[in-house]
């Protein structure tokens, strides 16, 4: 796409892969990073999302991701508009996270808020976390570290965390990232039940999709979980963390991509990544791979759900416990003073992250559905070639996510969720047949 | 004040009550409205708020509202800064209703971002509804149009109303109103249960006082709810609409005062108007009236509590009903159509008003606690002279809002708020006594 195309007043051009290069000589601080002259340096195109320009970049001494936002969506094309200034959230999202999540996030370099170009630390030799995982590889970390990824950018941008001055700073930047969250609406929680030119499940898939639009139990309980997305303002949200949004090493884990940031429910950034977990499983069915290596990678995709969970509730009550009185409006110090006080605290905190396991278990059933339904489907299912026998696989997760949005009773804990996965393979490409 | 004592650089002066003839004489507009010339205009003081500089300026053709927010609370004094761009929310809040509310508020004029000053539509002869309550005067259409008021402004500022982008664009704009929400959050949610020097209660409830900032259970109710208030970002709230912030004729009300504007739940406006019901309900017993004028005064206040609760629903339903598909992205027509999907929609809506219900009954005790122990107390009890009595009739609401937060199962209807308030007149002075 040729710059000239996109002349525009206020200074933003679409820049070309060879317009990356010479644009970072004229930046000093990554000119030094790179090293050598710009003639030395390498680039290559690594967009693999869905949305923006990625590029690599390296030098004799270093090397450096580049990332600009298109005024398209850019797996579409210029027919989907969507605003750039998706970079500076996802700028924005960096810089407030940066000093609570430290080495969890790479570092933002540079961000031209003129171009909505970012410039970020390159990781390396990370893979990103769905990749190995459709490869069955083990990442030993990766679910721990985004549990604890969670629960301190949570903490700390709610309102246990900071004082409601500060929170609704943050809230009064993050409301105007409008473009996403309306993707977000439309694909996670609106497409998926009712018909619409983005939604790209296979025809086998067509009974479930027609049953989903026809079962209003369902679709009460998604709108529930829609009302909380929008309204509840709970803390600051990756709003995209699934497991394409994760860099991995075997002993290093980061979470990129923030550009969906929001304030919302804190259960729907955990969701999010257990979804993809669950998705995985229910994936392997239609890979063809020894039995054996099969169910072992199940069973330990099914520990790293636990993993995140315990992860999650681990830090974030440790964190709450280590700051009794960090200025935050919701607990104050002052209302829970002595042995009454510290015991009431205790039972306040287990209810606290009861309520963000209920979201966390029905966002993760509504984030399923949308990877088998609408827009944007996952690699996962798509390499399963033959599209009956990936229907059929697609299915299981449907049935699943249908019974968590549906009886929510039965999921209070982490073992029933856990026991209930497998129970839902062969389901079938009945939507309506008893198991 | 003189303005001389107030420069500033960014062009804001606090106008004495001298400068507000001429500077009005210099806005067309308003002087079109005032008509003659400007010597033959009239100006009278007539704060009787807490905050504002507020002045009624008439001409020989027609009269004025002005306001200008001063830099400090105005009752209090410069040792309580505030900041004096609530001038600008308040604007802003009155602009976004306008279109919605219609002749249910008073018209903004003019708005002056610097001065933070605002005229605007002159009521006459209202007068303001607390000091009628006081009187024993009855308004028949106040509690009636109040609750058409917050229908109409919480339906179209929320998710049923509008998509959510208008909604994150109006969360943004009002994210921003901080100084006066910490007023909300420290007097109504936190200095209630705690000491302060801002709390302003007679020494003859200090035995409550000490309950109240002792009682776990009650702090731990009313953590709930200021969690609520800080994250449900459900509708445009008026943030203060208290009995003072209403104006009324026989036949015509107005909501004023709309500085306070915040997101939040929706059943927060309904309980502060419902609270100033009760608690004139509670101050009648300390007035040297005849019984049975008391007794029907009295009432008349329950039958109001009711009339506003269901002008609320029936008006908030009757929205509902009319707008099956404005653009909200909550219940879209798509998901809920057929016969099936009516009668679903007819038991969401029910459980929606059912929710907000439950808010308006916990707000509504909230709010009496604070106009009790906290700062900014109400006339209603302050014209009770022997200090005793006075806290005789405020330990009454405190007994019946603290049952009502501590125990909220038992106020699920109308009618069982009702019937409880004259059960804890007699209360006494002992937090402890047993009924």
């Amino acid at each position: 796409m040729s710059a000239v195309l996109n002349a525009r007043t206020d200074g933003y051009r679409v820049l070309a892969q060879a317009d990356i290069i010479p644009h970072l000589a004229t930046l000093t601080e990554i000119a030094a990073i790179l090293g050598g002259a710009p003639s030395e340096w390498t680039i290559r195109d690594v967009a693999d999302g869905y949305i923006n320009a990625v590029y690599l970049v390296d030098g004799p001494k270093g090397g450096i991701c580049a990332k600009q936002a298109l005024p398209w969506v850019r797996y579409h094309g210029e027919s989907w508009p969507l605003a750039e200034d998706r970079a500076f959230f996802e700028a924005s999202y960096m810089r407030r996270l940066d000093p609570i999540v430290g080495a969890l996030a790479p570092k933002l370099l540079h961000f031209d808020p003129v171009l909505q170009f970012l410039v970020i630390e390159k990781l390396t030799p990370h893979i990103v976390l769905r990749g190995g995982l459709i490869e069955g590889l083990r990442y030993p970390k990766a679910s721990a570290d985004v549990g604890r990824y969670v629960a301190q950018a949570a903490f700390h941008t709610s309102d246990l965390g900071v004082p409601f001055e500060r929170k609704f700073e943050d809230i009064g930047l993050f409301a105007a990232n409008r473009s996403l969250l309306r993707i977000s609406v439309d694909l996670i929680f609106l497409d998926p039940y009712q018909e619409t030119w983005r939604n790209r499940f296979v025809p086998e898939l067509d009974a479930w999709a027609k049953a989903f639009r026809d079962d209003i139990e369902l679709k009460t309980a998604v709108a529930r979980h829609r009302s909380a997305f929008l309204s509840n303002r709970q803390a600051l949200l990756h709003g995209d963390l699934h497991s394409g949004s994760v860099m991995v090493t075997e002993d290093d884990t980061r979470v990129i991509d923030g550009e969906f940031s929001t304030f919302g429910p804190i259960g729907f950034d955990l969701g999010a990544y257990a979804a993809n977990l669950i998705l995985n499983w229910y994936a392997q069915g239609g890979y063809d791979r020894p039995a054996d290596e099969r169910d072992s990678h199940r069973q330990w995709l099914l520990e790293q759900v636990a993993v995140l969970w315990d992860s999650f509730r681990h830090e974030f009550v440790a964190i709450w416990e280590q700051n009794p009185d960090t200025g935050g409006d919701l607990y104050p110090a002052a209302h829970f003073s002595g042995p009454a006080g510290a015991a009431r605290l205790a039972t306040i905190r287990r209810d606290y992250v009861d309520a963000i396991f209920a979201d966390f278990v029905a966002f993760a059933a509504i984030k399923m559905i949308r990877r088998v339904i609408s827009y944007a489907q996952i690699a996962d299912f798509g390499v399963i070639e033959d599209t009956k026998r990936r229907a059929e696989m697609q299915a299981d997760a449907l049935a699943f996510a249908r019974e968590v949005l549906k009886n929510p009773g039965r999921f209070t804990d982490l073992g029933a969720l856990l026991d209930a996965i497998p129970r839902f393979e062969g389901t079938g490409l009945d939507p309506h047949a008893k198991g």
